[in-house]
């Protein structure tokens, strides 16, 4: 997709070259990404919490994020916010530090409230930007598939989705074998969710890695579910609809083939291409 | 929408009575609800993660979590799963407790390299159930929008995201007075950030509680967006798609009126409909 946009909405947009599935053929597309990337918010200069977002506004996002969880109750509470370095002193942009104007034992009682300890969903529970580059080792896998598999899987996957089709408020995640048959599929709320219980259900049945598999989401590709399916050994991972920036970044670095936009016939292949014959 | 689920399935859908509105009238639905619902897991007993999540596979749940985050490694230091009585012991189903097969010194060095401290996008970084439920004062607004105003805010919405236009990844939200004029939007590759910048904008503006406006988010609806709209003061808001179970029961709670699949011309109210004049 491509139109128009400002220059102010040029930052959120990373150009990527693909390639893109039709009629029978692979044709190079330069594709537009959203960008995504970590926020750390610090807290007079104490690592407070990590969002993966997209850049602009960062300000706005602490301030009304830290309303929401009752942090803060006007704008004479936030005090200041500052754009710090991180840790490595190379990124000046992803980090920010906000001084409360709020009394310091009026501040414990709000974070005792609100905080219990931590974690969450695979990334937003960290706090620093170091934490959630993990270490996964690339995957190895020789598999390959025929771009004439990939085809009907978004139709199977949404086959499956008997949740979704009674209130069209689930995702899914679905996985297949090298041969395009439905192993195992898994409706939620939350996409990373359901990738955890197809994960979980491979590793009850000692499936570990699913080195023969491909992974299907519903919507959209971010991080974290690059982040899962790397840990699960998944070479081959296809989503509905558009990758993130940073999914795609990931996928590269992990040499998982990342498939976008797999409807209507056609697909996109973002990264390590070679698993996709023709 | 209705469709024939099988017994399995119906765990995961809550029936609501909703109005629907369309060619000018009002008509009651009993719309079919995606079942959201927080799941607490712990580890050995000690309170570890939250996630709001549709119940059932939560031990897949779990178990895929655990290995994303590197905390497992195979299936046999999984260990034991056990569902547990929440704080309340009313409630046998939400809560799970996992015991890991792995050395005290190991798992250590794991929770050391894996989570820092605390937090998150409004919900998954919290640890227990309770802590997901902050009282917010219910909103008192007497702010009141006509069916023909809230038509066309979709496409209003849509005209605004220019990063969407061209990436087909982003999420948006849109704060709009009570003539349906759009004041301000966001987008983010997070919906719950896109909701966070506009909140955080129009506290910088001095214009909290935004009891005269009308927040509307791109696709679904959960739980922490209501939350967040709440905090606000927001009275009126409104999703391009489907609420889950739990937006529509804190709505209710918080005096909120939620209104959900806004598109082709029809929207559904689900609670507090007063505030919709026809």
């Amino acid at each position: 997709m491509s139109t128009q946009v400002s220059k102010k909405s040029a930052e959120k947009i990373a150009k990527h070259k693909a390639s893109k599935w039709r009629d029978g053929n692979f044709q190079p597309i330069d594709d537009a990404l959203a960008v995504e990337e970590p926020l750390e918010i610090r807290l007079a200069g104490r690592r407070f919490t990590l969002t993966m977002r997209t850049p602009g506004n960062d300000e706005e996002l602490a301030a009304g994020f830290l309303l929401a969880e009752g942090f803060i109750n006007n704008a004479n509470e936030l005090g200041e916010i500052r754009r710090v370095r991180d840790a490595k002193g190379a990124n000046e942009s992803n980090v920010i530090d906000v001084i409360l104007n709020v009394r310091a034992d009026g501040l414990r009682e709000r974070l005792k409230r609100n905080f219990t300890m931590s974690s969450s969903c695979g990334v937003c529970g960290k706090t620093s930007i170091e934490s959630i580059t993990r270490r996964v080792a690339p995957i190895a896998s020789r598999a390959k598939i025929a771009a004439a598999t990939i085809l009907p899987l978004g139709a199977r996957l949404r086959e499956s989705q008997e949740v979704f089709a009674a209130t069209g408020g689930l995702h899914a995640c679905g996985l297949f074998d090298l041969e395009g048959k439905l192993v195992a599929t898994r409706e939620d709320i939350g996409r990373h969710n359901a990738v955890d219980k197809v994960v979980g259900w491979a590793l009850a049945n000692e499936l570990l890695p699913l080195s023969k598999s491909l992974m299907m989401v519903s919507g959209r590709l971010s991080f974290e579910i690059v982040q899962k399916a790397a840990a699960a050994g998944v070479p081959i991972l296809l989503a509905v609809s558009a990758p993130s920036s940073l999914a795609v970044e990931l996928a590269d670095e992990v040499r998982i083939t990342l498939v976008g936009f797999l409807r209507d016939g056609s697909f996109n292949v973002y990264t390590h291409r070679a698993r996709v014959t023709g």
